[in-house]
């Protein structure tokens, strides 16, 4: 038998190719497939999603909520459906949302907003570098013109420059409406190279890309510069709501952070928090967003204080969160409903779900972060006895 | 009615309640719900692996292969089994694949293998830290009994040394079986710092993390000491199949490689390579792997050079690649199954299935590498006319 | 005795006050200083340079050249005064002088030139910081007036912008003629925040520096965005001359470069070079420059490549270089002296100075670079016989 | 005239050598040199410091002092030689030393002590290169013996390991007594490395340096490592001091230090403090270190916070702190004076010069750091008319 998966050379997203693979691989393997052919998708509407469609992975989906937001797009009270395989993560993300509902709920804005493509000119020497630099400034207006050529809502915002040897990194920055946009400013961005290319003499060579949008990557370029939204979550939290929900002190929570932030400046990382990966991950994987921009939608800088109230400032900013209410796996069949019930399908919504991602993040962050300084408090009041009947 | 999402107390885990939850969410937002409860996965089988479950989200796996590996742990051909909603994403993989079975196939070693846990020692004075870092380092046989009481599996290696002000930083490195084991030296961990709390006068606190080991966090510690797997993929391509199979030539991919480096040097990108994240969150989600795990696991090191035959010598190191074949989400339906097709369910997989990850990524790298030197060689050619009829 | 040293409240600047010092110092330690006190400065000079003048240290100086430059501001040879007390340094430096004369000498361009000072202002809440932003993007020219009002020849040429939690931190890049401009800087900066203080309401408090100018440290924005002035110093080597003079080939300098490049990556160094600090540091010491800017100034970028002749392009960026030719030590009499000898003392010299600083680190760099290769080289030569009679 | 610098091939270390090469400067350029010739060094003492010996740069020396040092090798009063050309600089290091006397003095302690080679070992493949990490690991005894046959001082501690690709890449650690120790530990880990090629099958390539050590350049491996001394200053500051003295409240100052902080993560700085740069400059020029070693000496990490007594926890952490009491220039005219000023010229005494710039640098960033809250205090009772009479 040939190695080569089957395929259907008329139509390939059909049950019945998803079976003919399913059977090639058991008689490959040997291995029984019972459940991966379990699903309610229509694989016709599967073109554009995936290919050599085979089956599908069953990730639970749990809910936590109410969680309550301030936000300028979201407002009110959101359920927030959660799919993974990691145990207690919905429990304690809705553990946070409780302490936060209590607290007034959470205040979120989107900071900025942009998409990246970033392709690299090589000249002969720095010189003709620079000077292309500053033909690229310019000439902003007349690549604006031809980037947009490509699409009708990508709009360039404007271009970074940086320099090293004789490379010209642009980096373009794209508003792209409801979608994440990848492909749409990649599509944008080669006409307007093409077109610089065209019409700029002394460009020996350009590539579209030169790790400086760093897509699926995290960056200190994309955590200065935002990539998809900066949104940022805050919230202050009484004190005494931190001893009544969260069993703890605010000395211990706070002084955990500043440790925290000294670790993190020593171990470079991209996150000073605790585990803003998990809530958007799940989210992401109920949604129908692109996954894999967990790598660079999880950074996250973190500033907390205490105020002079003796209350918890908490906030987190997510600076290259990626996200999208259009494209991508947001019409399919259960990451819609999912949308939906966020209120999040469909037209202008895409800022929405940044502040929805955002608040979950801050409950996520302060559930654990108290639940560490819960334990020393409750270590400590055993260790002195105050807990004794 | 109440706006707390309903939860039974004495079976939380049954479709009943899954479908309870289902009608309150619809009560709650006037959103219909027919595929979320679309499962064959028996919910009691889901303790420890969601709270609150309430349905599915369908992510459509493809296939792509056969992958052929030449490692100590993989050997063989594979199939793939890649969860994505992203768009020639499998066919890409798939490429290159087909790539590098023309090419002899892909060398996978395991490297390194550790999990941590890093907690922070706090004392009144610098002093104190530095002389308690010389008695950790003279205690560690003891450290070790204490933490390995806790875990059958779990084995502590080592303890890395840290110190900044008065804070000692110990990053614990356990050996953990075919577990991903963060829980798993948790409880060891704090088992040990107990014990060192009770043995050794003059801490002044110390808590169980203090961003050291970066948990879902990606950080340069990580790359340098690994977390999870350090797992390098290698492979010789001969230039002549790149012009084959690619469309393209060694010079131009070459060239990109080396822009690529230097914007990365720049940028301040965790990862050099183009997008691992792409195949490391698609076997993630299909196989249960932890996939918030991404945020660390996608950190990657390429290095290729043009041999002194004139082919392409190309490698990716993955340093802190998260994976289990035991625990977490691996014995759920869909994900044992994708496991069971890779051989990696049971015991003594884990390598194996590092393996195959690191090798699944390797041949992406080459695929979107080539793809976008291929473009810049077409239109090379459509420029000088060689393609002209 | 009293433990205060002595001063002088009428005249602290005179040879007496010094001797006075020096007797003071001798009583208090029996340490006979028969050195510190020869000196041909005139301590009537050293007002705004020293406080409590007690005598000077002795650094020697060496000359290396000629070198040869063909920069925009640097236009021919030039015998360069470095002040080390490293042995070797000298030598190495002269000897790449040598190569690059024989090479055709050095390209040099100033790629940009900004000053900055980077307050940061607080808000109650990350929305109202945002708003902020915006403003200050449609105010720029008010506060470029307010800025300038301080300074004749500072300029205010654009304010990044970043955020992150309720904080609004501005980058203000200024240029500022031949000086250095720290000082420029900071009392501009001062002078617009004071007004934007007075006219924008909301602002709960703002700090006049915030870490995002990073004076006198080094880091990734002042890699990507500049910091004083960003120059590349370039050149082609032909193969031959490496072998002739450096005694190597060109192979095995490509092969350390590569691998230079990935320990940086791993190391998360800000210099993938060699040496830069030894240049930069003995050329500060001797022209009168900030020394202690030597922290972000030894900052580089290397890129190097074979050409398709088989020569050797090598390029060195050195993005945060801070020199003025005005102001500072620049004046003081050793320092003058070097300053002319170099044709860089006086107006509109500046990026002169910055052109030869650079030629002079990358003549360094490949001085280096190749030795180390060349005693590869020479030991396989051994190792194989090559070299026996 | 030729071109070329005078040298004289029997005695080049004369004045008269000294002044040949002055009048061809002279002659070449123009430029009369009346006070590069005054110097009391003796010609004859500088071979191993410098070539081509030219003249002097005179740079002015300040003191300042006494500073209060509770170290475990520096104790009790100090008098400290600044040399530089900056001003302010020595008035503001004075007047944070009268800060920490009236406090009680600056804590230090040398935390760790290591200096560093770090070669390269090249393999055919990543198999191979594990496989000799773990050789490395089981051999370490011999190697050790290999590489402390070249010196007397050096003694090898440890071999940190590190790895990417078919590359090993190992990061020889060793104390080097009272010099810096750069030169000796290149010569040790070089014979290490030659014997290891010997004994060892298989290696391809090995190059004794891979910018895994970053000499002269700062690194986050060599402030998690150390380079150098990792030496901590700390002090507890009573708030009634620092409004007594400093003229500011302890909450101004701590919530800089917060935003300081925030600042720092964002900018990827590597150094969150004030400016240890300009002390540990001065005190490298006028002590006869090798200043270029402030690109990595001047890395610092603080940390700070208002103890429950309401006084000012304060400390700083240099991490690769590059001192010598021996070699270099420590041995010259005026820098032996200095060293003696300090009782630090001679043996045993490196520790106590590190952890005298340690204190210094302490002393600066307090006042640096008041010096602006002072700023915003007065201004806030400006604004709020407390000043007014």
């Amino acid at each position: 038998m040939s190695k080569k998966i089957p395929r259907s050379s008329t139509n390939d997203y059909t049950s019945e190719m998803a079976q003919i693979r399913r059977q090639f691989l058991t008689e490959k393997t040997n291995i029984e497939l019972n459940n991966l052919g379990k699903f309610s998708i229509d694989p016709s509407t599967l073109p554009g999603n995936i290919e050599h469609f085979t089956g599908i992975a069953q990730v639970p989906i749990g809910m936590a909520g109410p969680l309550l937001i301030n936000g300028e797009h979201a407002q009110g009270e959101f359920y927030i459906p959660l799919a993974t395989t990691e145990g207690t993560l919905v429990a304690s993300y809705n553990r946070g949302m409780k302490l936060l509902y209590e607290s007034g709920g959470v205040t979120t804005t989107v900071c900025d907003d942009a998409m990246q493509r970033a392709p690299v000119f090589i000249f002969p020497t720095a010189r003709q570098a620079r000077d292309f630099a500053k033909w690229v400034k310019e000439n902003f207006l007349n690549i604006k013109i031809q980037a947009e050529k490509t699409t009708k809502i990508g709009k360039l915002r404007d271009i970074e420059q940086y320099s090293a040897s004789r490379f010209q990194f642009l980096r373009f920055n794209f508003t792209t409406g409801d979608a994440a946009g990848q492909n749409m400013v990649s599509k944008a961005t080669k006409a307007a190279c093409d077109w610089i290319c065209k019409v700029y003499p002394g460009i020996e060579h350009y590539y579209l890309e030169s790790n400086f949008a760093t897509d699926k990557k995290t960056s200190q370029i994309n955590m200065l510069h935002t990539r998809g939204k900066r949104v940022v979550a805050e919230a202050i939290i009484p004190a005494k709501l931190l001893e009544k929900i969260m069993h703890t002190n605010i000395e211990l929570v706070y002084k955990a952070r500043q440790v925290s932030n000294l670790g993190s400046l020593l171990s470079g990382v991209n996150n000073n928090g605790a585990h803003s990966a998990n809530a958007i991950t799940a989210l992401f994987i109920a949604t129908g967003q692109d996954v894999a921009n967990v790598a660079e939608s999880s950074a996250a800088i973190v500033y907390a204080e205490i105020t002079p109230q003796g209350d918890y400032y908490y906030s987190i900013t997510l600076p290259s969160l990626i996200v999208a209410t259009y494209g991508g796996g947001t019409a399919l069949a259960t990451q819609r409903e999912c949308l939906e019930l966020l209120g999040c399908y469909g037209q202008d919504r895409v800022r929405k779900l940044a502040e929805i991602v955002a608040a979950t993040v801050l409950c996520g962050e302060l559930s654990l972060a108290t639940a560490i300084a819960s334990e020393d408090w409750v270590q400590s009041h055993e260790q002195y006895g105050r807990n004794r009947p």
